[in-house]
């Protein structure tokens, strides 16, 4: 039976004879199907029936329609509708915008809106930098996405990609008190994106572009970092780029390994990969072996594309060759991002001792953490089932928070890193572990110390 | 004096001797100075001194710097720190983004973001109409502007504008619910900003077009009503238009006119001039001259400019000639939505018997109102400090609110007529009054009668 996730959680209204017996074996079958069941409400109790919600997690579609088809076996129980908690939830979307200021009276109006407003347009006018002081600037950002790589989706385009944008504007609230709203692009061309995002850009402190295609995400968020004064971050890139670094630096402190001497191979040559590659980099690291589907990069190839070439000719210094099983031979360090099962465990084995083992694709990891545990000494993945989830829900708040506490116009790699260190110095000697080398998402002081680190100041 | 307005309130932190008279005196100052002191707090009282906050408002800037200069002048009380109530409640922005669901646990997480997120991602990419029913799309508009003519304040850019485009989006959720947010342009380009209102359309379910410029805003509006499939509502122009026409409905029953009937004036050739035109002949007006600095326009005149050729050869069917005071001779009703001061008072004498004088520019309006009123039977004006005030705030949210319940792709002219009168029906028989022919912009009804007026459903 697969692991149930509460994603595929569903709720049956059911009638039912007057018997609280048969809410027990309601619960009983569902139990049995390999559900779970999360709540039973009755609604209604009646001398002639009983109306009864009763909310259960499924793994999958598929295991929730089956759940449905046993309840509706049972003698003396009818399924009057089935509703499911993530659409439910979805309805109308996620986020919402509020007034800050009171608008009760003709003196609200006049002071928010006209005439007072427009001493507060003339002083931005005057001094254009006021902007980011006296209006939603100073704590907005834009979450920009031409739906071209969502999630593991691929190419749904801006429309269905915006509950993932609505979602993450709703974690930059959460984790962070940042006004975020999604920018769904009805365009997938270079040129075109980054002329929408500067166009755009004059109303927010801050751009987040988001599941944009490499190589496309290379050349827009460069070209926005040269034309705009405010930062821009790619947080498929660097999000988790920053995340991998905090971790390895623990899986690191947890082997009593340092990153200049590990042989680390990476599996993934997109935009999460070459962000990893570059940071590991810049963090001390020096054999770095990208592989991707015809093995291991290098500056040799000349058949590599420009990104490609770029990537072969700051990596690879042994000029390793060959698959990923090959390469993995005597390697430290293994993080995949990018496709499912493509690691058997067993070559784990061939790795170095105290190997560490980051299976990063979504949702399903080049290896299962299980599996990989029997060879690794550190095992990491995206999932939240496992020990040592790595998620960007880690780094892009508090990121962003210190960006717009320092009013930064750029991001630098010097942020990232400290962002990274940030993030490691989470977790302390005493709680560090195998299976504990990177803080929940839900730890209080991860944005505010990311924050203070990205901006300077104290959190 | 002039008149005091509240968005020039000040409050003054003032250091007293313990003597509690002091405060009598200010206050007493301050009155004598011709501002309106609207509170008195006491901060702190100590044996040797009083804290107190004296809330005032004056009449502009100048005034207020005199009041506070009155106050310091006083024996015995020094100003220590003088607040601008209007620039407190501007910092930090006046509208924020809050998430509609939470985000407690690892198992809100997996609903609102991945991997529970996913499967509305596929749901909408397979049935892209479900975006409006499971995306903020169904309740979200763009406020878009370029900055080039905010307010009365003119060309002032993107980031000056902000401001204004926050209240706008404050307002939209104040009297209809709606999720609005400010797109500020980087451009003054019509080809560029009809790209990137394209470009962003994917989520949002209208657009509201914000002090744009003419006759540039004229094209921009047209194209994107051709290629986008939500509304596209220039507010300047159709907002203006349609509480005009509400506006006049309820003069012409006051002084027992048709509006088949009358003869109009129209001073002004602008956005909201052409606008409010348009829709008063599609209202079955028949005799309107636009007046602009040179004069009535007249189809005759080659020299005319495209936009106004257009405006005359659909107007002045008498082909009147002459300044504004020749046209105005015989005519039933002014509408200004020109510049301050143009139309001098007695000129109304030589206008028909029941005159209705409108005058709206902003914030001074063409005749002061009440000088108009000594010869007019009905005036109204965009302030609020006199009776009849014709504010878009009547219209726009309610247009919106009907345009997204009926999940429209477009904005008709029958819509716009209906929305007028819909606004005019507000005012019953027995409250119409010369005084009284547009309800006030917090009448509960409006926003929800306007909206069903727009869409056909039942507020």
């Amino acid at each position: 039976m697969a692991a149930t996730a509460s994603s595929y959680s569903i709720t049956m209204r059911l009638n039912t004879a007057p018997d609280h017996g048969v809410v027990g074996t309601v619960a009983t079958t569902i139990a049995e199907g390999g559900g779970i069941v999360t709540a039973i409400d009755v609604a209604e109790s009646r001398h002639d029936k009983l109306v009864v919600d009763v909310t259960c997690s499924a793994s999958d579609q598929t295991h929730s329609e089956e759940l449905v088809r046993a309840v509706e076996a049972l003698d003396g129980v009818a399924v009057h509708k089935v509703s499911d908690r993530t659409f439910l939830l979805h309805i109308g979307g996620k986020i919402k915008v509020e007034s800050k200021v009171p608008l009760r009276t003709r003196d609200d109006l006049s002071l928010a809106y006209t005439p007072g407003v427009g001493r507060v347009s003339m002083a931005i006018h005057d001094n254009p930098e006021d902007v980011r002081r006296l209006t939603i600037k100073g704590n907005s950002v834009a979450v920009v996405t031409d739906g071209s790589a969502v999630l593991g989706l691929g190419n749904i385009g801006p429309g269905a990609a915006l509950p993932v944008m609505e979602g993450k504007a709703a974690l930059f609230k959460r984790f962070a008190d940042i006004d975020a709203w999604p920018i769904c692009l009805a365009t997938q061309d270079t040129d075109e994106i980054v002329k929408a995002v500067e166009m755009i850009a004059p109303g927010f402190g801050g751009i987040n572009l988001e599941d944009i295609a490499a190589p496309r995400c290379f050349e827009i968020e460069r070209r926005l970092r040269e034309s705009l004064d405010i930062p821009v971050f790619h947080d498929d890139q660097h999000g988790t780029a920053i995340v991998v670094l905090a971790a390895l630096k623990n899986a690191l402190r947890c082997v009593k390994k340092s990153l200049p001497d590990v042989r680390i191979v990476v599996s993934g040559a997109g935009a999460a990969g070459t962000a990893i590659v570059t940071l590991l980099l810049a963090a001390g690291a020096v054999d770095v072996v990208v592989v991707d589907r015809e093995g291991a990069l290098s500056a040799d190839d000349a058949t590599l594309s420009p990104s490609h070439q770029e990537l072969a000719g700051a990596t690879n210094p042994r000029r390793a060759a060959g698959s990923l099983q090959e390469v993995l031979v005597d390697a430290d360090v293994f993080v995949g991002v990018s496709a499912p099962g493509i690691l058997t465990p067993e070559w784990i084995a061939d790795m170095a001792d105290g190997a560490v083992v980051f299976a990063l694709a979504n949702p399903d990891p080049e290896v299962d953490p299980a599996a990989a545990a029997k060879y690794a000494a550190v095992v990491a993945s995206g999932r939240s089932d496992y020990p040592n989830q790595i998620n960007n829900v880690l780094a892009f708040p508090g990121v962003f928070r210190g960006l717009l506490d320092a009013r930064a116009e750029d991001v630098s790699i010097d942020m990232l890193l400290r962002a990274a260190d940030a993030i490691a110095a989470v977790v302390s000697d005493e709680e560090l572990h195998a299976s504990f080398i990177i803080p929940s998402v839900f730890h209080p002081d991860v944005a505010k110390r990311v924050a203070s680190a990205i901006s300077g100041k104290e959190a």
